[in-house]
């Protein structure tokens, strides 16, 4: 598999990308059931790859017969609460079905097979736009700075903040990236390197609480990261850790930026305040010590998610253009020309 | 063994700190060797404790009869760098060498052990007199934030942060502390929790890089650590992550304290310019990743230290008194009235 999420031939195949680096094990997903608990366990993650897995998730469901769409739609929308594709994909895929729900059982699967590929094949393309607008944001002979992972693992394509260090490094730009491993679920160290390694891209691995001090030591000149949600106003819920490098950001003077698809945005909410962070389990945080510990015996917080208020981000890079921090309150028109 | 380094009749035990919270293993350091490889490994860490270990490293190592002085005192100060209180004791140690070495091998002897047990006893009366000063910043009903280990297990007695925390909650105040897990050798999750959990205050694990997140929805009223080494204008040597948690406080209208004895300060140096900050091994970073990983095969950057400006912090606490910012400039006169 070169993409992290396919569907061919009715059937829907993912990485499990909790194995990544120690196994590439493809997983195919013949059960709404399996679909949702690939998600819930991060098997598939990044804001557009959940987008995608769901709606193909729904062509799944549909083949598999147990439950009536409404139930499936209603079901895969409760398995994550942050990233805001998932429930746009699945806002497609409803409209797709209310528009064609007269027609056969064979068509109206057609049509919805059909909305699930747009959406996986327009993602694919924003990934390259992504790059290609970033790009020239990028100055030569830098060092960036990124969280989690946001390649072709977490998307459609080539990434988001990934598809942008990708198109400058391609573009013939020398570039060191340096990875915060992201905990607890170490998407940076696990994911972010295995992926830039494989693309021949030459990167550091830091832990977070490193971020600062590299910002100090080494000259770093730019931070890029993805975002699971952006409100109206431009404030971004991404990766827990997100908005404390966007802070130390600031404080070194290092442009902050986000790089993203429109289907991220959510016009719905004016602000940060209103996206819902999930809190995962405590056990994310405690497995590491030792698996001899009773992760009850240590108290934990686990936010998956944080919010960056729109005073330091300096840019969000979308498959439009780059649109910078003093043009926020034009964000709203990405969503009429993209209607 | 109620302390974690002790000496009783020729013989030097430590707690095994790599072990805690799983094992509470007491090792006996027979050989000077075994005293260099206990520090390296962070067998027994934390700065004052450091010290006090290399001073009675020295007796063991007098005992063994297989190196001189010199060359046994060289051969500790190389295996930390950072801290400076290692230094500061085999200083003390060896002028004392000095001054007594006309007397006979027994004599000298019990010179050297009177001298390494001084400094464990006064790091014991300093740790008590921090916590009584610190207690002075700290207010009823509050959230705290700390870093890395130290308690007692990190001194010679209860701590420096942690004996600010623990005075403070022993005085009736309600206290709940975040610990960062502090990555990569995890003394927050592993050590901090143990100790608070031990001493019964009320705590909540969180990953470093939930710090920033902690802080804005939180009410977090301070940020309490230790140090490694001070500069003479306030700049301060501490565990990775420790200048990210000042930033991140100075951002959000927090104060940050630092706690640590006089013998942290290194008032050879002007600025934390000159601090050597110690560079540790990789597989300490991709270890967790999963031991099946060749750690050659990601590229890391471990420093284990970075250095917090003077102007991110608020005060330092002492066992003389609370320093303010406003009184950095008088920090010299803290070694004049000390010797």
């Amino acid at each position: 598999m070169k993409s992290s999420v396919e569907w061919s031939n009715h059937s829907l195949k993912i990485i499990d990308q909790t194995l990544i680096p120690l196994e590439k094990k493809v997983l195919e997903l013949n059960t709404l059931e399996s679909v949702i608990e690939a998600i819930k366990k991060l098997r598939v993650r990044g804001a557009p790859a959940i987008g995608i897995t769901a709606a193909y998730g729904l062509l799944v469901s549909i083949l598999e017969k147990k439950q009536n769409f409404d139930e499936s739609l209603f079901q895969l929308s409760q398995s994550r609460p942050t990233a805001v594709n998932l429930f746009w994909a699945l806002e497609k895929m409803k409209s797709c079905y209310q528009e064609n729900k007269k027609l056969s059982a064979e068509e109206l699967f057609t049509q919805l097979e059909r909305q699930a590929i747009e959406i996986h094949n327009e993602d694919k393309q924003s990934c390259k736009q992504i790059g290609l607008h970033g790009n020239k944001l990028i100055e030569d002979n830098i060092n960036i700075m990124t969280i989690c992972n946001t390649g072709f693992l977490a998307t459609g394509g080539i990434g988001t903040a990934l598809a942008v260090i990708q198109t400058a490094f391609e573009a013939g730009k020398k570039i060191h990236v340096y990875v915060t491993e992201t905990r607890p679920l170490l998407q940076g160290s696990r994911l972010t390197t295995w992926e830039l390694k494989e693309l021949g891209i030459p990167y550091t691995l830091i832990t977070d609480n490193m971020a600062a001090h590299v910002m100090k030591e080494k000259k770093i000149s730019c931070v890029i990261t993805g975002a699971d949600r952006i409100a109206a106003n431009g404030d971004s819920a991404n990766k827990i850790g997100t908005y404390a490098l966007a802070v130390l950001a600031k404080y070194h003077k290092i442009p902050f930026y986000i790089a993203a698809p429109i289907s991220t945005f959510d016009f719905k909410i004016n602000s940060g305040d209103d996206i819902t962070i999930e809190t995962r389990e405590c056990v994310e945080i405690t497995r590491i010590i030792n698996n001899k510990i009773d992760p009850k015996q240590i108290n934990c917080y686990n936010p998956a998610f944080d919010v960056t208020p729109n005073e330091l981000i300096d840019a969000i890079i979308c498959e439009k253009k780059v649109i910078l921090a003093e043009d926020f309150n034009t964000l709203r028109e990405l969503n009429r020309s993209n209607k």
